[in-house]
């Protein structure tokens, strides 16, 4: 039998990682990645970090190939998606069929937590039986968990409930029946649609990183400065990863 | 200067811990504790062993006090909460004025995330001023993750959205626009209301710990069961803490 570990591990800060991933990383053979280019090479850097700090003195190897490439701006979303995990099915499946023996642990390291908007946990249970592999997986430190402990702020209100959406879905207006929106996967600073009504925002990026940006206030207030600085960092660091809490008053 | 720490200690497993918890629990001079009766002891306990476990050599107090008491089905729930935290907040600022000097680090240990469903972060605020703290939040596995971890589980399809409520709200009607919905602090099997639905539940009680309990399916084929299951561990154990993932088809 061959395992395969899907480790969460956390965003940003290696201290994020749990003990419960610390020793799972312990155990592993061999670490498949896949290279998403320049601009995820921090990402990829913290990933080799985890490897390296806490596989010990245990011999382990790394299985790189390039990430299969994704339309920038599809027509149809979810079909691009499910183009690229077809992709990466079968990137994942070669790799772990020709590197990984019977006996062996192999992992994935997700960044974040592999529960919220990770193609991972999908992809290897698709991949899992045609492979005759065992597989777990070990929850990580979210960003958004990351983004409301540097904002030292609860994610809802007293027993209302909260939204975690993606930029995309905003923009097709606020989410019925919520105060509390969480976005994520946002590239074209959709709370700028919101800027007129009354609501606050808490913003960070690179979050749990030695370049984090956090900002927040009243939306019609920060608005505008939260743009110009997302802007200036993209531009500085070449990739930008940021999330927000938006909440009604 | 005083300093809180406000720490996760994730939910269950001891090894939810994450380094950077486990770090700042060895700086810790006093802990402070809200005991909640017999039904709590085992989330105290954890809770104690997590000191035990990560304050090392190093001397420590523990100050507990018992948590003041709840209505059990208060007519207006909103105002019950906020009458609780503010007794919280009283007893939370005498142990601390009376137990924490000056330059020492105090610590309050939350379960799961202090970000969701928790009010520590919003008493600590509303006593910090007036005690002089400087105050931190670090982030831990939240029940939602382990939950989504242990059945091997996104919590979101792809590039849709997820809704995290209560079982109180859930009672009101399936959420809009939101076909993925993560229920907490559910104590009236409130799933049962949409078992002639076409809806998956991936639930889970005392996750993370030995007594950990998961059921999943076609809510119509599992609801009965999963109430069953549910009364006969909650008769068993006298407390129970569950939650789940109901998602429609």
């Amino acid at each position: 039998m061959k395992k395969l570990l899907i480790i969460g591990i956390g965003a940003g800060d290696p201290d994020f990682i749990t003990l419960q991933a610390a020793k799972a990383l312990a155990t592993v053979d061999v670490f498949f990645m896949l290279e998403k280019g320049a601009a995820k090479d921090a990402m990829v850097e913290l990933r080799r970090e985890a490897c390296r700090r806490h596989a010990g003195d245990r011999a382990y190897r790394v299985v790189e190939a390039p990430s299969p490439p994704r339309e920038r701006r599809p027509a149809d979303y979810a079909s691009c998606v499910d183009d690229l995990n077809r992709a990466k099915q079968e990137t994942f499946e070669r790799m772990i069929a020709d590197n990984l023996a019977d006996g062996q642990v192999g992992a994935i390291l997700a960044w974040g937590d592999p529960s919220l908007y990770d193609s991972t946990i999908r992809n290897v249970e698709a991949i899992a039986a045609r492979l005759g592999l065992a597989w777990e997986v070990i929850p990580g430190i979210s960003a958004v968990q990351v983004l409301a402990a540097r904002h030292r702020i609860p994610l809802n209100t007293v027993a209302q409930p909260v939204e975690i959406t993606t930029g995309r879905r905003l923009s097709e207006g606020w989410p019925a029946g919520v105060d509390s929106v969480v976005v994520m996967l946002d590239g074209e600073d959709t709370w700028r649609r919101f800027a007129d009504q009354d609501i606050d925002i808490w913003w960070g990026a690179y979050l749990g990183t030695p370049d984090e940006i956090l900002l927040s206030g009243h939306l019609k207030d920060v608005s505008d400065e939260i743009h110009r600085v997302r802007v200036a960092a993209r531009e500085r660091h070449g990739w930008i990863m940021d999330t927000y809490l938006m909440r009604r008053r």
